[in-house]
């Protein structure tokens, strides 16, 4: 049998933030597409969306929307995917999720492709795609992982309101504008839609991203623990996190600390695998003032580390300023390299 | 001789945003001022301001302003201070010193009332004010210290563009109503005025406070790291800082890992030295989402702490939310409690 040269895809969510990026990418990128079935809840059925330049209409997402589809990239939050995502691998799908439902789950695979792309091929019908700030920071540190080892992480996320979905940044352009006529500032979705407290984000900062779990952490931070392990196949590697939600639409920026194993590394080492890391930009030049930002981060598919510096008092810690755009790397294009790989390597 | 009951009490900055809270906070805080004498540049000379309900003409500062005068708080900007705090001293007073002038002269005291006020007593004329960023987090980590060690600091900071002065504050306006009004973003003064480069504070994240030092770190987190250890009166200490400039007005917020030097410490038992620790108020219960925010500390006189958590890997390990608003603990409160400290201890 002959590896087919065109699919059958289908996008689950596809009119949220992520699904628009998905379609985006999956054009710009010639993605061999035969047919493209574009799903979501029964509120936005009907909906005409583009896609390369012709309309096509959004089914409701159901078991039998599946079949014939040979990708389907769920991005529909996490009931939608525990929910169909065995369905479309029952009716002969690759499923690439973008939720959280399925990514500690032992037989599936969590992939960030210039991390552990050979990964996918042990997949059993899902391959999950990481949590936006996880996705970047292994990004990052692969490269000094494989060159130096890796013996410690510690992150301080400051990430950008479009991760906790479209409602959030319209809130923070709301209260933007609040702010701008002297009005109160209305607090209804951050730090998490639907939980009791809501507080300003604008001209603030929310310790606060996802529920909290009993230990005290946040899901986010957890996800960020427990994934970076997973990818980097490391369960040994200590890893901690803190993540802050601040006020700015586009990218995640990591202020992060790492130790590695081999003795006498120097920062110029770190820039040489960082500069020829795949996904990689090294934007790093103090005297310059150059080290990348939310802002210069937008719209960019790569993930952007300055700021490389050698700890004071630990001869193997060094200090990292990573940035990405959380909805391109940290979302949509890393689902859609998944895609690209599964067909590239026959790995349907 | 019997000390004084009131003081001749000179304010270097008057104009500025930290020289009004001083003057707000002696008033407040009934210090027994005998005669207050403020005292500017040149262009802000004339000006009238109202200091405890009444109105005072400013004048130039000058070698013989400070005859007679018993207490002089300087915030007027390290070459100021550089210039006349010598002078001051020569003609008897004693000078609190909010710039970073002297903080790291051997001969200098650098001083938090609630963590090294006994270090007051031996200064030859100058205290010195800490680094805004620094106060807030050792106020937070001396009860903690004292009672289970210190063996290393790593800290991450979220700092509001106040700190860069009442120019960068608006700027930051500025930006967010051209944001509003689709305007482009225009930006001179942040990250630092008057170096090559300035790029847009509003919905963005700068990773440069202050200019870059030649090791890669910038000043900001130079000070952070030596003020520290002097404060804390500890050299072998481990401290290392990554400072960031975030979009809002007051209050830094820093995400801090600590190691203690004590085994088998809970969160309960740092929970229980921060809340009976001078100057701090413990907000930590994520049950009810209750943790401090920039906005939240903002106008408070108080470091908040939350989200304490264990590290999970390391036994010693715990990390930490301090917020604080950065213009009263980190700046004016903190000058004027010096200056308290000074006259109830008759260290004049």
């Amino acid at each position: 049998m002959t590896a087919k040269t065109t699919y059958n895809v289908a996008v689950v969510g596809a009119t949220g933030a992520v699904g628009q990026k998905i379609l985006k990418l999956l054009a710009e990128k010639e993605f061999p597409v035969n047919e493209i079935k574009l799903l979501s809840s029964k509120r936005s059925a009907g909906k005409i969306v583009a896609f390369n330049h012709k309309d096509v209409t959004i089914e409701e997402a159901t078991p039998e929307s599946f079949e014939g589809i040979d990708i389907a990239l769920f991005s529909a939050g996490g009931s939608v995917s525990k929910q169909l995502a065995p369905e479309a691998v029952k009716r002969g799908a690759v499923v690439v999720d973008n939720t959280s439902a399925y990514r500690m789950a032992e037989d599936v695979p969590l992939v960030v492709p210039e991390v552990n792309n050979d990964a996918i091929k042990d997949h059993n019908g899902i391959i999950a795609n990481p949590n936006c700030s996880t996705i970047q920071m292994v990004t990052a540190l692969k490269p000094i992982k494989d060159r130096f080892g890796l013996k410690r992480v510690i992150v301080s996320t400051y990430q950008a309101v479009s991760g906790a979905g479209t409602q959030a940044a319209i809130e923070l352009q709301q209260q933007a504008r609040q702010f701008i006529n002297n009005e109160e500032l209305e607090a209804n979705i951050l730090p998490v839609k639907g939980e009791e407290k809501h507080y300003p984000i604008a001209f603030n900062a929310l310790p606060q991203i996802d529920v909290f779990n009993e230990n005290g952490y946040t899901f986010e931070e957890m996800k960020m623990i427990n994934e970076t392990k997973k990818i980097l196949g490391d369960q040994d590697l200590s890893v901690a996190a803190t993540c802050v939600r601040l006020p700015f639409f586009t990218s995640h920026a990591e202020s992060v600390y790492i130790e590695v194993e081999k003795a006498g590394v120097t920062v110029q080492d770190l820039w040489k695998e960082l500069e020829s890391a795949d996904g990689v930009i090294l934007e790093d030049d103090p005297a310059t003032q150059t080290y990348p930002t939310p802002l210069s981060a937008a719209d960019k598919e790569a993930v952007f580390v300055g700021r490389v510096r050698k700890d004071l008092d630990n001869e193997n810690g060094f200090h990292l300023w990573v940035v990405s755009d959380n909805l391109l790397k940290g979302a949509a294009l890393n689902t859609v390299q998944i895609a690209q790989s599964i067909i590239k390597n026959n790995w349907l």
